[in-house]
């Protein structure tokens, strides 16, 4: 009896998730004859744990072919972490369970550093049991901070987003500089890892181009320079462009969005790194300023997906069928590339799970000016690679058409399982 | 001699602004043996005031091509509304004398209510001063809250992105709500007029589809009930979003962007309806909460623009100079549309800018539910007439390329003139 299949999307979703599992459900259709069903948990590895697995041959084959155009995570994803074996033995019994009762013989996990993780441990405890699986970890983080893979499928295509959304953010306020905004803050994502901040550089191409100063948080936040700075700059441009990683922290090492704000109750005031900037810049230099920050739009914008982006998740996806098909196992898929002379060369590799679970990658020091405000060409030659062409969703009605999938799970045949 | 052209971009800038610019300046050329030279005001009337006057034969003619799908205002605009002409003679005498030395005998002013009006006060006071001079206001605003135009040019490609952003960001929360976030607020403009937090509606089916709530600032946010329907709804749906225009008050016609949040030094903190409605729900319901707060993104997100929105700004510049060729003078182009069994058309009308300055259209009551939280039926179909069709821009190294123009003034010939 073939083994069947147990694929799941974990953790922050991305523009092109649903790319990978759409290379992976196509691939899978043309290798039928080696697999058995293809199950997809629902809302991550908890599908498993609870026994709620879709049977994706009862999915329309129309809303299926708009999968790979849809941002968000189709099946639902989930931030769960899975503990030691050891420490978590009920967790581990009942996966073990339930991949019995349904014959599951392949487990590929698609998420960040944590859904490594869990991949890992998957595997590891199921040799333990002596039960055969191919575990495979598939990459998705836009934070793009994954070890060994030279970068991460859904970063490109929310590089693209920020990139652009700065561009035109600094047209409309340089014309209205004049009698109106003078400063623009754009918030973006990275806790940890300044790649985001980092991709608003590419469209600099002189020095008094925008933005005029990224907030990385690999770097400390210093008040006074940057006061400093973003009065030279308004001074000698009539405006200033910053864009801001949420995780910025003063040299104390606290964050600069828990720095202090309390509403009228005493409560401390959520979030937002942006506003705390905004105000600062206020009270100091008397500017107007404005500020935006892009939150869930910007790792959902699959409206603006860069095609690199979606053809290597994508093809993530098909070639973890053929690895599976080839019993490898206990790898995390990879994107090795090269770029000579502007043309950009990528493949798909594959490392040892044991080498890229719970390890972040940071902007390297070359990436980043001596100034500590702007990207090397280094940096914005990497990046440019990653945010080319176009990959447009078809609209109807004016928005997207976006696959709307049943996600009806198959009849359960174990009892309900309560997690703790 | 033949009379020169004076044109300026005027108040906040639109994704299509430069588009109304475009077909103007396409449509001179093809007429110019009507007209003398074509001059673009710097910063809107301020370029007049201070004879910055940008002679658009000097730019090249590539750059020029590309400004109909370049967003911001690429002549620069002006937040600046001149005062009756009786008590600002000196402003008043300034336009006369620089309109008078460059031969100026046609005067088109593209923007919103403001500059509607000061349409109508220059078209007056040349009058009084017997100088024979065409006047037409060129209707602007994303807010859309000019009358008796349908609608305005801007308005349709920023409702095309909040509905865009909105569906986006849905899936993107709607995924994770299971382990992580459950409620997702995202701000959109609109201080008065509540039409573009209106435009999320259209991505709505069925009532348990997202947006589940947006608050209007047409009707008067009650925090009882807003939480009663936040819990419900996250109760039945597992996640709720809600679209908030920033404009939103309370019954005591405060706005909840100035509820009292002070920093730790005891500063009013900076604008954001968003985050005032995060903590609410934060603190009273105890959700995890997401907030996005667009700015200028909105306003300047030409990559995602709205061809009929596109078509309509760039005839509105063509038809100021076939209206200026007959002498027609004293209107503001309007919009004219019907739409009958899912078809619409639209064509170029006028009015008397008597009737247009300084009056703001809100949203009709027919468009707001009775529940106050979901547009009906009509506002949908008037809303997706605005949004159809996509005119994306060019790109170049993964971002678009947008015009670049030199805005080279012409050499003045007054003494330089000081504002007041």
């Amino acid at each position: 009896m073939k083994g069947n299949i147990f694929y799941a999307q974990s953790g922050g979703v991305t523009p092109v998730i649903n790319a990978t599992a759409s290379g992976l459900i196509d691939e899978y259709i043309k290798n039928k004859k080696y697999f058995g069903k293809l199950y997809v948990g629902k809302n991550g590895i908890l599908g498993a744990l609870r026994e709620e697995l879709i049977d994706i041959s009862t999915e329309s084959k129309a809303e299926l072919a708009l999968l790979k155009k849809t941002p968000g995570g189709a099946f639902g994803s989930c931030r769960l972490k899975l503990n030691d074996f050891r420490n978590s033995k009920d967790d581990f019994q009942r996966l073990y369970d339930v991949f019995k009762e349904h014959n599951i013989k392949y487990f590929f996990y698609n998420g960040g550093g944590d859904s490594q993780d869990t991949t890992n441990k998957v595997s590891k405890f199921f040799k333990e049991k002596d039960y055969p699986i191919v575990c495979i970890g598939l990459p998705k983080t836009i934070d793009n901070d994954l070890p060994i893979t030279d970068n991460c499928p859904g970063f490109g295509s929310v590089a693209k987003y920020i990139a652009t959304s700065t561009l035109e953010a600094s047209l409309d306020v340089k014309s209205m500089s004049e009698t109106s905004t003078k400063v623009f803050i754009l918030e973006v994502m990275g806790r940890h890892a300044g790649w985001l901040a980092a991709s608003a550089g590419v469209i600099k191409k002189i020095s008094k181009d925008p933005p005029h100063l990224i907030l990385f948080p690999e770097i400390d936040f210093k008040e006074k320079i940057f006061l400093k700075r973003v009065k030279e700059i308004t001074d000698q441009n009539g405006y200033c462009v910053i864009v801001a990683s949420e995780g910025i922290k003063n040299s104390k090492n606290v964050f600069l969005s828990d720095s202090g704000l309390k509403d009228s109750f005493g409560h401390a005031q959520l979030g937002g790194v942006a506003p705390v900037l905004s105000e600062l810049i206020t009270n100091k230099l008397h500017y107007k300023v404005h500020w935006a920050v892009s939150d869930y739009l910007q790792r959902a914008a699959r409206h603006i997906a860069s095609k690199i982006d979606v053809d290597q998740a994508y093809n993530l996806g098909k070639k973890a069928i053929t690895y599976a098909k080839n019993d490898v196992t206990d790898i995390m898929l990879t994107i090795k590339s090269k770029s000579s002379k502007g043309k950009y060369e990528w493949s798909i590799n594959h490392t040892s799970l044991d080498k890229v679970a719970n390890i972040e990658k940071m902007l390297p020091n070359n990436f980043i000016k001596k100034n500590g405000y702007e990207i090397t060409n280094k940096c914005k030659e990497y990046i440019q690679n990653l945010i080319a062409g176009e990959d447009y969703p078809s609209y109807e009605c004016g928005f997207p058409r976006y696959a709307k999938l049943k996600c009806k799970t198959i009849k359960k045949r174990l009892s309900p399982y309560k997690l703790k």
